[in-house]
């Protein structure tokens, strides 16, 4: 008898609520395994019947119903195969987030999860139990123990020790970890320590795929029994990934395992970005998009994301200018558009502006102009692309970055008007650097160079600059990441070294803008604290730290 | 020596953040219990000194050291007064949502609750741990035994009679509870139960005010140690509430708690959306508010809501007629605003829906007018308003109801525009319910009949209704009550009699309008299933059912 398993992983997208739609895919990879792979043991991703994460549609009785038909359909196809499978398991007024290993056309057994994460972008306890009586869950395929935790049970000691005290070699992992930077390297080290725990070997697969303001990376991983942790499976992408377990000396050999090369953090960066726009955009129904492109860097850099998510044919990107619109912006939007093979509308705001300033004449009469004609001129925008996406059919793109919505520095219904956001989760710097990494790769830059060295302006007056308002975007941002990502308090940033009144008043942006963050489309998280779902802030706030 | 207690419990709004002000408030408040009311023992609502909820903020460790501050500034005022204070508890690396009771100018001994509430519109579990050392928490008033349970403790049974095996006679129970229709009966059903259970009598504290999309109601209630619970006190009011405490016959009596009439649960509704609109403009710095004013019900029912919120002289309605704007609606909406001494404005907007169908008639060229013109006349609204609010001051109330935004029958960045939406959570049918009742309540109908019999209609084409794309009201909203608030399918709802072709268009509309309430505006939460931060669902989601 053989001590070596053959395991295929899947690393595919499952869609939210698409439950019947999921189980019949998942039978049918269960058979490709089998046949086509050799595999003896499949593993699905958590959750993956359901999709990750489902929210409050585990509240709708039906849903957790069709759910559990779902999984019995698909351990109906496991004949000569070993699969795991997770799925939002009800029993009676419980509800676990389970895994069942599907033998020989029905369920073997189920573990459930016992570490439910409830922080930053996480609510599991707002679904899931616990069951007291849970435990560790072991099984045999080809006379090798192997065990099943699942994601957040990982990252505590004790489900994977008692798992090896009853009796596993191997332990599966499955996960639906959303994308952060920086976080692999804490993933890996955390696996390796696991290991140098309990001996143990590990197969941690990862779901892959934008859901909203989450985008999971896939990027799955071995861990050898002796503490080797392989090289991660490429991140973003949907793919099979098969290796051979040996029992004796619990090492994998992996058979099929595509991997990034040493591309950097912005090159994840960018791929997050552009995943998670392009599956927000087709889970919604919609292979077009739309987008405003001023001639600036965040307009440009959310132009060259829609491309790479869609396809150039795919993207109509509008010059919508102004009397203050510079030349310079009207040729570098069409340099750009030319340069990546996009159709470009432009469309002038005058009329519509004018037709404001007309109907508010008799109350604004004698009152000096104000951000309110600037919110006019970006409301006109926004209208007009808004009626091109009504009317042409095609989502809005909207180009706001972490630095404009943490300080406000943005019109809600104008330049925040759109679906998805793709650049909400990074900081302008961080928006410079991504330009500047994009251009390098590729051949041809995608985005002209004055549109990256040009001071940043809203264009909204004469000679306007962003700088007239607020400090110098490296100045901005370091304040930023102190205050949103740190959650330092006002002291603590002035003892860094910042001017006390300019952190100040850049603090009390952060806190007096929180209803239009409330009101924002959602983006791709990228960072360890995304605005969304992961900070939650009350609106009406009287602390001022 | 005395077996008579006198409590009094400060049913009062300690606005969240406000640390210091909170702090500074309840010492003032224990001198005046003592000095004035004669009080032996104080109670302050649950987390008192941060606010509830505090969301995020109980992420900033500045907060928690400031609310531990806070809290001990609050202590050195206990001469002579037993205070039962709620705060934020950061103890190393866990948080508890505890209460300390507070004499002779120090912390005598701190409860830490134990049932953390993670439903609904509560992520207790998000911010909060468990003691797994905490208990039950007696203390000796005037030698009565005291103990201290906090709000969701009570809905279980064992934190009660742990606290009645540790010797209380009396528990105090302070709450952060927020409204929502229907639930004092049941409220008042447990206390009952917990009383029978134990032979305890409680002094159940609710908070009162609004906070974003709640609204704490007070409504604090006594039960007497053999079942009988006392009449609430007026909801939704700031007031002392005072009562002697028998321990022998372990009765209370009632002596300062203003009560209730017996004024039915449209009241109570109208009063939840009425201080929760005023709470929510005071409490984010605007006295005044805008509102357009179409001679619908919505906008007549939210302007009858602003004023008794804020007063006629801080609200301005807006007419902002069309080319299909009816006479009689101009003519009633000018009627509302005499009624209620209302000042109002009328800007057409024919000239900046003019500009937009210039500017983008290239682009339109040969095509058919659709719901895009219809889009576009509410978003010359919507930016009009914001400009008034923008150059005038003020906030934009938004006027949508739970009908609209259950099926998306409102335009997002038109008449989705504005900082708060009172009738977010009521259905049309409950619109019309409570116009009615308002009219019934002091003198004059401030709502003309003709705005409540004429059928409704968004009037953005010739002779429009709202029954051209919706069925009747009554149909829609017996269909989205069993959708959205109980959560059953679709396959239920069509076995309930209801037409399926018609359930699956509206079940669809439903679904393809989860982007739009991700990008609402918040407004006070009536029902038990409000959307927003109680009903979170996914915006990408394949589920049908």
């Amino acid at each position: 008898m053989s001590n070596t398993l053959r395991i295929a992983l899947a690393q595919f997208d499952f869609p939210v609520g698409a439950v019947y739609q999921n189980a019949e895919r998942i039978a049918a990879m269960i058979a490709e395994a089998r046949d086509v792979q050799g595999a003896d043991l499949v593993l699905f991703p958590e959750l993956a019947i359901s999709g990750y994460p489902p929210e409050d549609l585990l509240m709708r009785p039906g849903f957790l119903r069709d759910c559990e038909l779902a999984l019995q359909q698909v351990a109906r196809a496991t004949q000569g195969i070993v699969a795991v499978v997770g799925w939002p398991q009800s029993a009676g007024s419980v509800l676990y987030n389970a895994a069942s290993v599907l033998r020989d056309g029905g369920v073997e057994t189920t573990y459930r999860k016992r570490e439910l994460p409830n922080y930053n972008v996480f609510d599991e306890r707002r679904y899931f139990d616990v069951d007291p009586d849970g435990g560790a869950c072991v099984f045999e395929v080809k006379g090798v123990p192997v065990g099943l935790v699942i994601c957040e049970d990982l990252w505590f000691a004790e489900p994977l020790a008692e798992t090896r005290d009853a009796g596993a070699q191997l332990v599966l992992v499955p996960n639906a970890s959303p994308f952060e930077r920086d976080k692999h390297a804490q993933r890996d080290a955390l696996l390796a320590q696991r290991v140098s725990e309990t001996g143990i070997a590990l197969a941690y697969l990862n779901v892959v795929g934008g859901q909203d303001a989450l985008v999971f990376d896939g990027a799955s991983v071995l861990a050898d029994g002796d503490g080797l942790v392989h090289p991660a499976a490429r991140a973003f992408e949907d793919h099979w990934l098969l290796a051979d377990f040996d029992a004796a000396t619990r090492k994998f050999t992996a058979l099929q395992w595509p991997q990034d090369g040493d591309e950097g953090r912005d090159a994840l960066a960018w791929r997050a970005v552009v995943r998670g726009t392009r599956d927000y955009c087709l889970k919604n129904g919609f292979a077009k998009v739309w987008l405003g492109l001023s001639g600036g860097i965040d307009s440009a850099l959310v132009l060259a994301i829609a491309v790479d998510a869609l396809g150039a044919d795919n993207v109509t990107a509008v010059r919508l200018p102004s009397r203050y619109t510079a030349d310079l912006s009207n040729d570098l939007a069409a340099e750009q558009c030319a340069t990546m093979g996009v159709k470009m509308e432009s469309i002038a705001i005058e009329a519509p502006f004018k037709g404001f300033m007309e109907a508010l004449a008799p109350l604004f009469a004698g009152r000096d102009a104000d951000t309110t004609e600037e919110n006019l001129q970006s409301r006109s925008r926004g209208v007009i692309m808004m009626a091109l996406s009504n009317k042409l059919g095609g989502l809005l793109l909207t180009t706001g970055n972490k630095s404009e919505y943490a300080v406000g520095y943005a019109t809600i219904y104008g330049d925040m008007c759109g679906g998805y956001a793709p650049i909400k989760d990074l900081y302008k710097t961080e928006v410079f650097a991504l330009a500047r990494w994009r251009n390098t790769v590729g051949g041809t830059p995608v985005i002209p160079e004055a549109v990256i060295s040009r001071p940043p302006s809203a264009e909204l007056r004469e000679n306007q600059t962003d700088q007239d308002s607020l400090p110098p975007y490296d100045v901005l941002d370091a304040i930023l990441l102190r205050y949103v990502d740190q959650e330092q308090s006002r002291d603590e940033i002035v003892a860094a070294g910042f001017e006390a009144g300019m952190v100040d008043r850049m603090l009390r942006l952060v806190r007096i803008n929180e209803w239009k963050r409330h009101q924002a489309a959602p983006g791709p998280k990228v960072s360890r604290r995304a605005f969304g779902r992961e900070r939650r802030y009350p609106i009406s706030n009287k602390y001022p730290g």
